[in-house]
């Protein structure tokens, strides 16, 4: 039997939203408020569900230690507490959540079990959330 | 890369749940006090998920002051404190939350971009909620 | 030992804010969108919060089973899918959220036991709430 | 027009991980502290997404009384304040979560209406959550 | 100035209501299926709210990891992933939650600070809560 | 009869914990990961209580619209999506949530009708919160 197991994990992090391949207006009219130069912040809920077979013995799809494990040196770690911006992932790449999510889900793909499919969202505030669901999962 | 992208969306409305197609004795029998002649009320909260391509200039799905101007005008001041029984939309379907998702879909559909996928999914209270997810998005 | 027990309930409604008081321009100053005539709802959550000692031999402050009857009997049953500005409760008063708080705890503190004390706190959006705490309580 | 209609329903239960196909010691690395030999116990929510046709009368997926009965009688009767390696689906099966999911879907499918599809989705705590969504849901 | 910080904390547990005060038929009467014999459980949130003058230097009522390594030892080692029922504090105390909200009170107020006020708020269930505010807090 | 009305407002900051007074080793121990050079981000939720009679024409404590008028210009404007430590009011106070909901406070009491009473509580993630509820109110 097949299942999907989802966990949450929540860091705190500031970006700004800009990018040079924008003139300043342009900066403005896309990212609005976002773009402001000092930066601003967000606490993230990082959901990761990770989808595969339940262990007849244990009737787990994935040992939540472990998984924690991961995501704690993976995700929380390098990213909890810190300006987006000036961490070497978001050099050439604009630190919107759509950005985050996927960038954290190819870090999680990396570690995890290939029998294992990793689905990774991400809350960016109450009102605005990100997927990123690759084929088959 | 292709990802989606939710956003959460409020509108308060009142509703009375009854059809010509049945008996009074058979309004009650499905619709409960969903059928009492003087109506009710809920808060919708509406979820719309844009499925799309991150763009690599902008790291977005979709612009989001863009995503709000349509859903204001094709949803919210449409929908928001009414009573969906004295709407055009509903003058021949019942305004249930079924209903309501696939109406607030349509609409969307016709005025997103060709490339961009849209699912539609309405929480009535804090216990039902209903999702319309084309094929394919 | 005196302690709080809360417990949530939830209906809903609908209503009209609109006054005989004033004319239809001031109505819609005050009351902005929810002056619209043929009105709309809410989901309201209420909480109750009864205040007392904690019973030695069961270690509760109140039965619970009592305490639902009450709720049901005196407010769930008259305001649960109802249009409140039909109601006899609201005929010389505007059923603002306030005036609904105000009423709801008025019915449970004639009914509930003189050494509870009672408050009523009434959710009605997700951003708006209102509270009645008696002096005392 | 093909759509979803979830509901929640809430179950309070306790339960104690472990398997006589570990050791103590194993039992003690895979379950860490939900292996306690007195058990523990959770809140869960459990959320049953049913899929299918919009009824063009009734503007309905399922009728709403119809599947709290079988909710009922199903799952909140057997597994609400239980302990639930007392039960019999338990004798030889952990009772993970990941368990429990897969049971109430089975039990939910044998009631159903066969053009009905059954997705479940348990919450045990804020932080984690599993669903079993069947091919074709 | 005196200011209010509250800090969340999550625990899993077990219980069953029952006291040898009453009769077999008056604890089925007085906590319904909560006496129900195998006992069964909740997830807690205990809500811990710290009243104190805000430290000119820090700006901060209370320093958190004191704060955290106080609730650990007191409140989260001792109750979590445990039967309440089999713990020495309820050996002559039902479990009920309002006398755990008492019990944990009473264990942090021995141990913070005498200049700090502590209240304590548990909530059982996503319906019900309890609080302990002492005079003066 | 005197009631509490209380809205909810969303602002997302960024800040960093660090102060003059105290020495490195002495900043990294009072405020952890807090204090990280290029500081982080939270979404705040801002409740704004009010308290006062209700208007017996009206039903209400205070004009929504008014009070949404004075808290766009006082808090929001100046804090939403901004560096905290860059403005004015945080140039010689740490910008714990501690101090700006006491900043909070002040500012909106400047400008609300003396006969309404004004507690502000700020949600900085989804465990920590902080209240300031001047006497009287």
């Amino acid at each position: 039997m097949r299942a999907q197991l989802g966990r949450r994990y929540r860091l705190s992090a500031s970006h700004r939203l800009h990018t040079e391949a924008l003139s300043e207006a342009e900066n403005r009219a896309v990212y609005g408020k976002c773009a402001n130069p000092h930066g601003h912040g967000h606490n993230y809920t990082v959901e990761v569900l990770v989808g595969g077979e339940i262990d007849a013995a244990t009737g787990m799809v994935c040992d939540l230690t472990r998984l924690d494990g991961w995501v704690s040196r993976e995700v929380l770690e390098p990213f909890d507490h810190q300006n987006l911006n000036t961490l070497e992932a978001f050099q050439n790449l604009v630190p919107t959540t759509e950005n985050l999510c996927i960038e954290i889900q190819k870090r999680l793909r990396k570690v995890l079990p290939g029998d294992l499919t990793v689905t990774v969202r991400v809350e960016e505030t109450s009102n605005n959330f990100f997927e990123y669901r690759p084929e088959g999962a």
